[in-house]
């Protein structure tokens, strides 16, 4: 079934009023435009069919753009439709009209503006809107934008609708998942050199984790697997903790690989980024759709290749399987998860990466976890342990943490199981209208979020050292003094404050157990806590690399 | 004193550091960035000078884009700097980047890219700073959008900033007031034909109210103010209730007028904006800026001149002085003062109308009001009476609900006096952002939140007539069922809620008497008795002017 979203509105009366009376779509009402377009982009997200959101005229439609660019450049489907007065009415000073031509600028895969919605254009309008869908769905995917000038009456009993193919079909049906071929050969320099010292990294985007750990196996290298690329499954080649153990440099330097396949989006580790870039090794990224995801500009290969497909491939080719190297990573693996099991074990108090660890494990199989920008996803990336039925999405396409809880609304109003949501309270506090009508939007979200008073991410950055402390609180940290309990209770969501890990438990299971609730559990932590205890989790996973050599 | 907004991030940090450390600015920190976009607005509105603006990269500088466009629009002068990543890292997969060159399309006068921030370029910054201030000034004011790009490290001991320029100028002096001229004679076409029957309606940006009364006075024609024009005085040519008038037919057609001119913005009324339409009177629209508002497209003649000036020019050539046509509109002006403040004594309850006329009458001189688009702006021009010392100032160049709050914060963080606003709960709710950190920015605010629960101006529209009682509360009404005294306190902020008149009354006086501090009155209506209290005026006024004929 699809999904629209749409704000309230005058001018955009006519479709908003033709979508609520189409069964074939759910409809949602969002009074905030820009919530209302994140809330389509988790939709889009968690599906991979485009949402339409519907907004008015004026800046109305200038509020979708930050959801816009999001859907463009993490490459979601989303059709954009915004009212607009008729042409006659632009430029003059009419109300609400502002210039929505090209509103998006190059953050959309198509625009279009069909003219006013009249009965000489009618027998267009299906092959518009099956163009649109398949715009916004073909590689690679994203926002289109239709500009929908209507002009009065704007409500009035309907003329029928322009009428259907005769054959039945769409007016338009276009193959979406025409994915890019697999060059097949070494000699085409689209292959992987034979290696002992191979590893892959697996970011979002990879959608068949067995394929990547089939690769894995017949080469016998390690994957490097970030959570929301599906590949951190309890598999012998599986390594989540990367990041801590890239960080203890005599490990680093003794891992140097001399091939590197890249896979989907990058995780967000600086370590790793900085050691793949200084590894000398030949990298190898698969980027169907042209993303270049390459900030360091290492890549020697690029294989335009849709990665399952081209694993697979790789993986028939004949190869060393399983040895020395990566039982080296195999059991750092093992040193870094128990010395994080170790250090957490220590802490009663909630600490930031045992809430995500604990989140990460405590959801019931077949939960998605929408993970927020900023600390939350390095956190989940860093500390969450390997398991299954788990799906992890992320806006990772700008990293932004505008809009987050609308996006885990999305994804919730899409998923048919539970969804959970991990978010700093800056994030929660950025999107709070992401939870004006949630309660009664039927869906199961767990609301899950990080109170430490601030932008915690910051405390990791030279402005902690560099700025004086009066000036780092008030530029950088950023307290807001809100109660987020309080702001649930305000919404009407069963709220609650959890500071140890005895409460962080019975909360969750609670949480977990209260199927097709909204929830919101707050925990509260420390920002100078939490970086001694990074610190001390990385120092033990070093004080164990250093034991096991 | 100047102006700087700042939303926290790490690659803006260089220019949030050199923003707070420069004693010449007051610096202001807002978390959400829609928010900061639209409080630079509300300072940029009340000063005509343009306060900075600051986002870190990606969505952040994104979420500005809704308030520069009411900035365009409104022709408000605003510096928009967003931090960005170098060249080097744009388009690939660098966190947080996104494609920032003329993110905001035509909305801005001008955009500027000026390169990395190093020292090859250290000379031109004075000068850069200088034209940006400049084009955001010169009419038409409005936002100017730099794009600055900064490369690691983020934070240093700074190097001492560029040199001054030796004579102690600002690197470029651009005299900011250059008025258009006034084109001088009739022989020009600019002037205005002798007429008896003729109107002079004034809008919001006519800066000088007595030279529009001074040619009031001198052709004897009445002045159609709304509340925004500062027009609206006690003085014998002021008619603030023009839409009432004009519904009245009998009154409407007999009123009809040779000669119409039209300074500033179109007040909102479109029973006013019918009436002239139909007039086919010689219409002369004053247009200083090119802003061309003229939907109805009946201006003979636009004047592109100040229409202060050019109402001095005018005033000065012979005219007749008031008579009979002028006391026409004077008699029906006080019949419908009369009418309206005869209705109101009947209602206990809050009322719309009600409120709008109590709240322009109750406030302290000097007291700034914002009011909101939608219903507010409306009943504040229907139903204000004339006074002195009431400054108005609304977001009227897209008429937005978005940013409202933040705006009058912005407002009044620029204001020396009071500040007060006046907003329904649809558009409160939007921007409750804005309340995020306002209980400490030491502002003198008083909100006035108009709740009824939903999008009052739909009950005026057609869909309310049409539309199925249900599916017209979902898709148009949109009530939120949130307490708006509930999250006043949740912010810190006292408020209390008022259903009667007298409480209302109560809750005024308390907020204009205690200075320096933020206050939330929320007054309880209902829509549906809304259109009835409406109609009830209208049928008074229309009684008054029948026994006045």
């Amino acid at each position: 079934m699809g999904h629209a979203v749409v704000s309230p509105g005058s001018r955009s009366a006519p479709l908003a009023l033709a979508l609520a009376g189409d069964l074939r779509l759910r409809l949602h009402v969002v009074l905030d435009e820009r919530s209302a377009g994140f809330c389509a982009l988790g939709i889009g997200k968690a599906t991979g069919v485009p949402a339409v959101v519907l907004t008015t005229s004026g800046t109305a439609a200038v509020e979708l753009h930050p959801a816009v660019v999001e859907a463009s450049q993490s490459r979601v489907p989303l059709v954009v439709c915004t009212a607009d007065r008729p042409p006659e009415l632009r430029g003059v000073g009419a109300p609400q009209t502002v210039d929505q031509t090209q509103l998006y600028g190059r953050a959309v895969r198509w625009f279009c503006e069909p003219g006013v919605a009249e009965a000489a254009t009618m027998s267009t309008w299906r092959s518009l809107a099956a163009r649109a869908v398949a715009e916004a769905t073909l590689a690679p995917a994203g926002p289109v934008h239709l500009n929908l000038a209507f002009r009065d009456p704007l409500v009035a009993d309907p003329e029928p609708l322009p009428s259907a193919r005769p054959d039945g079909l769409p007016w338009h049906r276009v193959p979406l998942r025409s994915r890019v071929g697999v060059p097949g050969e070494a000699e085409d320099g689209t292959g992987v050199p034979a290696a002992e010292r191979g590893v892959i990294v697996a970011g979002a985007g990879v959608d068949d984790p067995e394929a990547v750990h089939a690769l894995a196996a017949a080469r016998g290298w390690p994957v490097l697997a970030d959570p929301p690329s599906g590949c951190r499954l309890p598999a012998p080649a599986t390594v989540g903790a990367f990041d801590a153990l890239l960080r203890h440099r005599p490990y680093a330097e003794t891992q140097v690989p001399e091939v590197v396949v890249r896979l989907g989006a990058a995780p967000a580790s600086k370590v790793l980024a900085g050691w793949l870039a200084a590894s000398g090794a030949h990298q190898v990224l698969v980027d169907p759709e042209r993303a270049w995801i390459d900030p360091e500009r290492t890549a020697g290969v690029v294989v335009p290749a849709d990665a399952a497909a081209w694993c697979r491939a790789r993986a028939a080719e004949p190869g060393p399987g399983p040895g020395q190297w990566l039982r080296s990573w195999s059991e750092a693996e093992s040193v870094a998860q128990e010395a994080i099991d170790r250090t957490l074990a220590h802490h009663h108090e909630v600490t930031e990466p045992g809430l995500a660890r604990t989140l990460a494990r405590a959801l019931a199989p077949g939960t998605t976890l929408v993970v927020s920008s900023s600390m939350p996803v390095r956190d989940l990336e860093w500390y969450a342990a390997p398991r299954r039925d788990l799906r992890v999405l992320a806006n990772r396409g700008a990293n932004g943490i505008d809009g987050v809880t609308s996006t885990a609304v999305g994804v919730a109003l899409a998923e048919a199981g539970p969804t959970a949501l991990l978010v700093g309270d800056l994030a929660f506090l950025h999107d709070a209208n992401g939870l004006l009508g949630l309660a009664g939007r039927g869906v199961d979200l767990t609301l899950v979020v990080v109170d430490n008073a601030g932008g915690g991410i910051f405390s990791f950055l030279p402005p902690a050292r560099l700025v004086e402390a009066e000036r780092f609180e008030r530029l950088f940290a950023t307290p807001q003094g809100v109660d987020l309990v309080a702001l649930a209770a305000l919404h009407g969501l069963p709220a609650e404050r959890v500071a140890d890990v005895a409460g962080l438990g019975a909360a969750l299971d609670e949480g977990t157990q209260s199927g097709g609730q909204v929830r919101v559990v707050v925990a509260t932590t420390d920002r100078g806590a939490n970086v001694a205890v990074h610190d001390e989790i990385h120092a033990e996973v070093a004080a164990g690399l250093e034991r096991s050599t």
